[in-house]
C-alpha cells in the first residue's frame, strides 16, 4: 500500500495526514507512547510485515516524530517533542472508540492522571476562558496561510468558511 | 488502495481507525464539517476518484458517521452525533499541523468561538480537576475490556501498562 502525498492540500489538517493518516503509523506511535522502543518490539505487539514496519518508521523519523538512536546494538526509536505533542489526538481518538465502538466486556484502558490516579477528561474543544464548546458553537476563520480560491482549487472549501452572519461558515 | 480492518485489534484507538484511519475518509469528514452535504460537492473539493469517494462515503455511512439522505434529487450527506463527535480529534490534527507543519504564509485556519470571535485554546488533556497534563503525568490503566496477553497476543502491549510504581507504565 503506498502512501499517498496530501502535501499539496493546504490544509492543516491534511498536513498532519500527510505524516500520521495511516493505520499503522499511528499504532506504532501508540506503541511509542506505552514505551516500545525497538523494532522487534513493535513487530511483535502489531504483527505487522517487517517490511512495511520498516517503511513507516523510516517516514516517522524523517517526518520528525520519532528519533532513532544511532548507538551499538539494536537501534531505538523514541517519540520527539513533535511525536508527544501527538498526545491529546491519540487520546482523543481512544476515547471516540471507548464511546461509540466499546468493547462489550467493558473500558479497555483509563488514562488516568500518575498524580492522584484520578481518570482524565475526556477532550474537548474549549473557548478562550475555558468553557467547553459544543460543535456549532465553533467557526473557522481563514489566515493568511490560505490561498484564494480559483488560485488553487482543492483548498479548504472557501464557500464554506464565514460567509456573512456565519451561516455557512460555521464548522458543524 | 483497500482499507485494512483493524477490528481485530482489542484497542479503542484501533477501532476508531478502522473507522477514520485512511487519508481520504478523514478529509470528507473535514468537508462535512465545513457545510458540503453532495457527492458533487465532496468530489470538487478533494479531486478524489469517484469511486473511491463513492466507496468512503459508504463506509461511513455504515459506520453511523454520516447520515445520507433518501428523499428525492441529490443525496446529501450528513453528520450524526457520532461523526460531530469526531471535532476534538479533527481540530487536535490541524493544531498539530499548524504547529509542526505550517505554511509558510502564515496560519491557514483559526478556529473561534462564535459567541466572541477569540480563538479557541489548543486541544489538550486535562485531570478531572481541569489542570492541564503533559504527555509524562498521564498513565493508562488496564480495564476489563483489555484481553489478557497470551489469551490475545496483538492487544495493547501490556506489559508497558501500570508495571509496579508506573515506571513502564506511563504513557509518554
Amino acid at each position: 500500500m503506498k502512501l499517498k502525498s496530501f502535501e499539496h492540500f493546504n490544509c492543516s489538517l491534511a498536513q498532519t495526514l500527510s505524516v500520521i493518516g495511516e493505520h499503522w503509523t499511528l499504532l506504532i506511535v501508540r506503541d511509542a507512547f506505552f514505551g516500545l522502543r525497538r523494532f522487534d518490539q513493535f513487530q511483535k505487539s502489531l504483527g505487522i510485515a517487517r517490511n512495511v514496519l520498516s517503511d513507516r518508521l523510516k517516514k516517522l523519523v524523517q517526518a520528525g516524530v520519532l528519533d532513532k538512536s544511532e548507538g551499538p546494538g539494536h537501534p531505538e526509536y523514541r517519540l520527539t517533542e513533535k511525536g508527544l505533542a501527538l498526545q491529546p489526538i491519540l487520546i482523543a481518538m481512544t476515547q471516540w472508540g471507548d464511546t461509540y465502538l466499546p468493547s462489550p466486556t467493558g473500558r479497555r484502558l483509563t488514562f488516568v492522571d500518575r498524580r492522584d490516579g484520578k481518570a482524565i477528561r475526556p477532550v474537548g474543544v474549549q473557548a478562550a476562558d475555558g468553557r467547553s464548546l459544543r460543535p456549532r458553537e465553533i467557526r473557522a476563520r481563514p489566515g493568511p496561510g490560505l490561498r484564494h480560491k480559483g488560485q488553487f482549487d482543492r483548498s479548504v472549501p472557501l464557500e464554506a468558511i464565514e460567509r456573512g452572519g456565519g451561516g455557512s461558515g460555521d464548522v458543524r
